[in-house]
């Protein structure tokens, strides 16, 4: 079954719903984009997703990456694939144009991210990687490194790695081992084996620039002594010609449960010659640069496969015949059997809940990273790493259940590989784990955010969803979104109250709070497509609201019962 | 890491919950039967799912099965323990004493099945499938059939298929277009394909009993017109010997998501011999006969496989160190951290309510077959019928999430395949769908089993729970389950009332419901699992309490959306 790319839907939040020109409209950096740009380039992404890379998703499972010898090719088509990709500049979207990047805004990269990860998830995950190693390095490398790497990454000729884990180090990277022993020539000289290393080894792009996190020898014990290290697969010559092998060497890859297509390697360097990348001991700060970045896009990867895996269940819903519908026909499509509309309804409030909030949190990470005003950026500092932890988390929450419930639709047809509607399920369940376990974001929010700002963070997120339903008609819809918006505060403000005394309770209550603030954003969100779509989303909006939001009910019932 | 059998909660709930021989003792056919025989049985069979069944669940996993020229040939292992399985005469546990069977109570059964299906689900299924025909035969064959086929069956000698699906019919069955011309000598020849079929052909048994749905030829259209055959792969001599080959013939096997160790089939029936079992066009209602069994056992597949991936997550969390806890501990065992916690509760919640349900259905499902109190056996029909589909459908939600919450807990180590982790999600997902599908599950007790009995069902229910809570003290959770039960009353009521005029509306809302009517049965479950544990189940009766039964909130305010 073809994808289709919405591209109406994402216009649809790109004008009407965020009104992006305008919204980024003061940012120089953007000043040369409009709508018909973005239109174009989601137009040709959705051609590119179709046409290059969903006819080699579902083989590229089936077959999957082999490794040899530390060689790892991957599946029939991804090489072919790659250069296309390469070609039509689909790596560089939000680069910076000083290093041949396209600079345009976050926002609308996450669309077409969005339409990537629909189409073949394994096969993005290998450009997802080279944006983080780009974006790290535009941060915090010196000149003399970004000439001479970044045009390469950028262009995607050259792909990135981050290798972090630890065999004994996941979640909590302040145990990892790996050592760096400066040599004479201001190299260091490392040693050490990373685990789960995505792309770490392959056979699409010339090169592979590793960044690795590693100990120098008078480090600190724990999360404050880890610096960070650019490491070459070849070296790199003076003018930019490829030099010798490296000593990082892949020992082998992992056989998972999905993404099979992405190569998931154990790195092993062996006096691997890598260079400083920031100041040493910081190398965990310098990853917080890109972590709201990556961790956005991960999201995104739990919102694409819901979408496709949608896709089919509505159209597999509207040509299979079965039952008999209530008004008498027999068999009837599945589509008029009451549960299976509450099936696809369900899978909608998500996606198009979880889409706008992409683009929303997108909108205020270009602030972030691209405007000037000083009081703009304060703003959308704090609602980048307020919203970032529960676009990641309940995006891939929701995109698993979303994919599941897609697979229901195909009822025994859902569970064998020739529909591909098994895969998506699959596929997405990594997203729940990686780029910091869905756990972690939730400590993450109720710790570092909510608590760690005494709520601070949290009134700006209300000042600005207030700030903007001031423009919004009044409505039932409106009211329950004021409603809800008050109750948050309310026990957040109990929580914060509480954290002092009650010390596991942060814990514990953490992942239901996170659903619950992401369902009220969802509210939110869906409260303003509604309005911006002047009645024709007015059935959908209903159900989320109907039987969707009171999902909030349980989860404040569960949180308050830890705190009482 | 090896499977524990968990013998001593399994006896916690036959002794100190149920008193199960006390519960069954006026049933003449169990009298035989005392708890010192239950705990023997018990630990045999969890003897057996350590020692033989789970050995070879990973590798029959990675293997899968084979197809070639119509010949299925099982993982390596799994013919010897089959073989073992038939010699330890774990296939003749409930069955008829007359022809072989144990007749041990179902109560029992779905506890040994719990631990198998721990152990190792594709295996299981083959003697599932053989139970299944053995009970319609047990019901429905006249007497030289039964003489003829249920021994072999019964010992696991022969083993046994269900052919209902076809391509275009699955949950609708009165679609099916198999045929069945009567010949001479009072078989059939049968003519058709089906789909699906479980255990359809492999290596492990002397012959394979088909029974099989197909439409005689004066059949009127739609449900009323099934007939149900028995289809031997080999015909079956007058001295029991085999004879020559029947023209049923597998065609293919299905490429799955999960349970590869189990062949599923596409039976090719050509000029295939077949006999009818039971009237002719009440092939539909014979199945029904066995139906509540089987849907409990597909049920009792998401308690088994949450239990196992509850004992490998507990395990890990408690070795695997990683973090900082509340009170300083760095690394600390992730079980410190409050997260964990609360993902392991939350699968504990759900196993041990699962298994208490499991155990108290059956005791009904005993009652309603073995029981000469007429009055006694009228009542435990009706809670057989409003409990299965609960438990079908709750057991296998729940056991998914479960399950995936056990991968969680590994983090990256749960997605790779080498831990077992991601292949008890997979081997999950399944039962959400086959023995008919938790959306069709959920309409059937909205449907048939609340408005089709016009609340009597309902009533039978709440008044069985009622008797019993009379006896239990008072307690704040006492208080919460009347809370509950009367809220499900009235909700009920208006569902009924309001179906009328609402003729979508029941569907709408079908499975919400059966998700608020299980917790709620959950809730009275750990209420008389506290009592019964004497203040060692405390913490954790607490914790579904407090965390998990908040969600009939939601559950509830979703229903009533659309009810008003």
């Amino acid at each position: 079954m073809q994808y289709q790319a919405p591209v109406d839907d994402m216009m649809f939040l790109v004008r009407d719903v965020f009104s992006l020109t305008k919204r980024l409209g003061h940012i120089a950096d953007f000043s040369d984009f409009d709508e018909d740009l973005y239109h174009a380039i989601l137009e040709e992404a959705g051609k590119f997703a179709t046409g290059v890379l969903q006819p080699i998703n579902r083989s590229g499972d089936e077959e999957g990456c082999h490794f040899e010898d530390g060689v790892v090719t991957t599946p029939k088509g991804f090489k072919e694939a790659y250069q296309a990709y390469v070609e039509g500049g689909w790596q560089s979207i939000t680069a910076d144009p000083n290093y041949g990047g396209q600079g345009l805004p976050k926002a609308l990269h996450v669309l077409i991210e969005e339409m990537f990860y629909s189409a073949n998830t394994s096969f993005c995950l290998y450009g997802s990687l080279t944006g983080g190693a780009t974006q790290l390095l535009q941060a915090h490398a010196d000149d003399a490194t970004k000439e001479k790497y970044l045009p390469n990454l950028i262009s995607g000729k050259w792909s990135g790695s981050m290798c972090l884990t630890e065999a004994h180090a996941g979640s909590d990277l302040g145990l990892l081992k790996t050592k760096a022993e400066p040599n004479d020539d201001g190299s260091y000289s490392i040693e050490g084996s990373k685990i789960f290393i995505t792309g770490g080894e392959h056979d699409m792009s010339e090169n592979i620039i590793h960044l690795v996190l590693a100990r120098l020898p008078d480090a600190p014990a724990g999360p404050k002594g880890i610096s960070l290290f650019l490491v070459p697969k070849f070296l790199v010559n003076d003018d930019g010609s490829l030099g010798e092998r490296n000593g990082i060497v892949c020992g082998s890859i992992e056989h998972k449960m999905g993404i099979k297509a992405s190569s998931t390697c154990v790195m092993n360097m062996d006096n691997a010659k890598g260079w400083l990348i920031g100041p040493p001991h910081r190398g965990l700060a310098c990853m917080f640069t890109m972590m709201n970045l990556e961790r956005l896009s991960i999201g995104i990867q739990g919102i694409g496969l819901g979408e496709m895996s949608y896709q089919q269940a509505n159209t597999y819903a509207n040509e299979r015949l079965q039952g008999k519908a209530t008004d008498g026909e027999a068999p009837a499509p599945l589509i008029k059997h009451g549960d299976v509309q509450r099936m696809l309804n369900t899978m909608e409030s998500f996606n198009k809940g979880g889409r706008a909030l992409g683009v929303w949190l997108g909108s205020y990470l270009d602030v972030a990273f691209h405007s000037e005003d000083k009081e703009a950026v304060k703003v959308a500092d704090v609602m980048s790493a307020w919203l970032t932890p529960i676009a990641k988390a309940y995006f891939t929450d929701a995109g698993y259940e979303t994919c599941t419930i897609g697979q229901q639709v195909f009822g025994g047809h859902g569970y064998v590989r020739e529909w591909g509607m098994e895969q998506h399920v699959r596929d997405c369940r990594i997203a729940q784990i990686y780029e910091g376990t869905n756990g972690i974001q939730a400590l993450d929010l109720v710790g570092r955010k909510l608590i760690g700002s005494k709520g601070e963070f949290l009134d700006t997120f209300l000042s600005e969803i207030n700030a903007d339903l001031e423009s919004l008609p009044a409505s039932d819809h409106k009211d329950k979104v004021i409603r809800h918006l008050s109750e948050l505060k309310e026990l957040s403000t109990t929580i914060i109250s509480k954290s002092a005394d009650k010390p596991d309770m942060p814990q514990l209550i953490a992942c239901d709070y996170l659903h619950y603030v992401a369902l009220v954003t969802y509210a939110y969100l869906w409260l303003k497509m509604e309005v911006a779509a002047k009645g024709e989303l007015d059935d959908k909006s209903d159900f989320f609201f109907k039987r969707v939001l009171p999902r909030t009910l349980g989860l404040k019932a569960s949180i308050e019962s830890e705190l009482y």
